[in-house]
């Protein structure tokens, strides 16, 4: 493959995305497929101080200081990882990167469409995922999720009404209109969320196998 | 005065902005004129964070990344002490603001214009500066002043072409084309730098005279 491909792991608080980008990884690593896996904020030096800075609960940092402390952070994740490594051909599995600040900055604080839009192209000098999958959960078993693990940092703490307009906005992304709309963000699919981790992994190998056969497809035949 | 006023001193390094502005700030405190002072980036517990990040020497900031957290340092320090201050009647006299990431982040490192300002209004939730002092000294004389410091930060060692490139584009705010298109950064007035601090302090004070003589003129009188 000349140029690898940048897929994004979405969706609200509690749905799994951190559980399944770790089987991900391990299942392609399996498989022989090159890659490596980032998170938002943060994965570079200068993203985990800044990944510092947003999860210290002491502090009340602006709406808009927010949406620019994970701008920059993703700025810094484009020029110093993602693009190096699909420029080698390698596949980019991110734990969050474009609609988190969409749906949280946007939905979640309300702030300027415009303003979160332009920026946000700033600071991914248009860097389009290849291929988002936005995990759904019925709302609220998100959030139930992550209240029974205990111990919330400050954007979990951020209230019922900040995560019902952040799920909302997260399936908004998935309809095609929104996305017809939205051409920086690139191709997203939904991915039912419901079920034992098992039957998830499955539902994103499949979409994978779909969108990229000559990768996965190939793969899983040399291992039948 | 039922609405005050944002005030700010620019220019390349070494022009004498932090020393201009400390003396004005003691003149206006002698002659009864409520004001505070700010500095970019920091002036809130947020912004000094992010001011570690900038100066910190060990780490390779990514231009844009740095754009966005200069822009991140300036949105705190927008709602949390530039607008409620003006709301109050009082003067904020900013140690750079607005010029500064059009000078050092566009001129200086080369980043998309249309990014930068896009960004820039996003993080400033479209303040505009009442008056930007732009001081001016010949090409080369306030990195000099600077060199004789010794002890450079990551920003000040950012080579010779980089300044001489910022100070070109300093040059170019002050002209009536270049504001006459940018009328997001306000009226800039450029102050001769060159001779005394008290020469350089009573140019200032004179234009303050001319753009507020209800505050500034009485002031003066009062004292006489």
């Amino acid at each position: 493959m000349a140029r690898g491909a940048l897929l994004v792991l979405e969706g609200a608080e509690g749905v799994g995305k951190t559980t399944q980008l770790r089987r991900l990884a391990s299942r392609m690593h399996a498989a022989g497929i090159t890659h490596l896996t980032v998170r938002e904020p943060g994965g570079t030096a200068v993203g985990d101080q800044i990944r510092n800075i947003l999860l210290e609960s002491s502090l009340h940092i602006a709406p808009r200081a927010e949406a620019l402390l994970f701008m920059a952070s993703r700025a810094q994740l484009v020029d110093e990882v993602v693009r190096p490594a699909i420029d080698r051909g390698d596949f980019v599995l991110a734990d969050r990167f474009f609609l988190a600040t969409y749906a949280y900055q946007m939905a979640g604080r309300g702030l300027d469409a415009r303003g979160v839009q332009s920026s946000n192209a700033f600071a991914t000098a248009g860097t389009v995922p290849d291929l988002t999958l936005l995990l759904d959960l019925p709302e609220g078993e998100g959030f139930e999720r992550i209240t029974k693990r205990g111990a919330h940092d400050r954007m979990e703490r951020s209230g019922d009404a900040f995560h019902a307009h952040v799920t909302a906005a997260f399936r908004d992304f998935a309809t095609s209109a929104w996305q017809a709309a939205h051409p920086e963000c690139g191709p997203i699919a939904l991915v039912n969320a419901i079920g034992s981790e098992d039957e998830v992994e499955g539902r994103i190998w499949s979409l994978l196998v779909s969108r990229w056969p000559e990768t996965f497809l190939t793969v899983s035949t040399s291992h039948s």
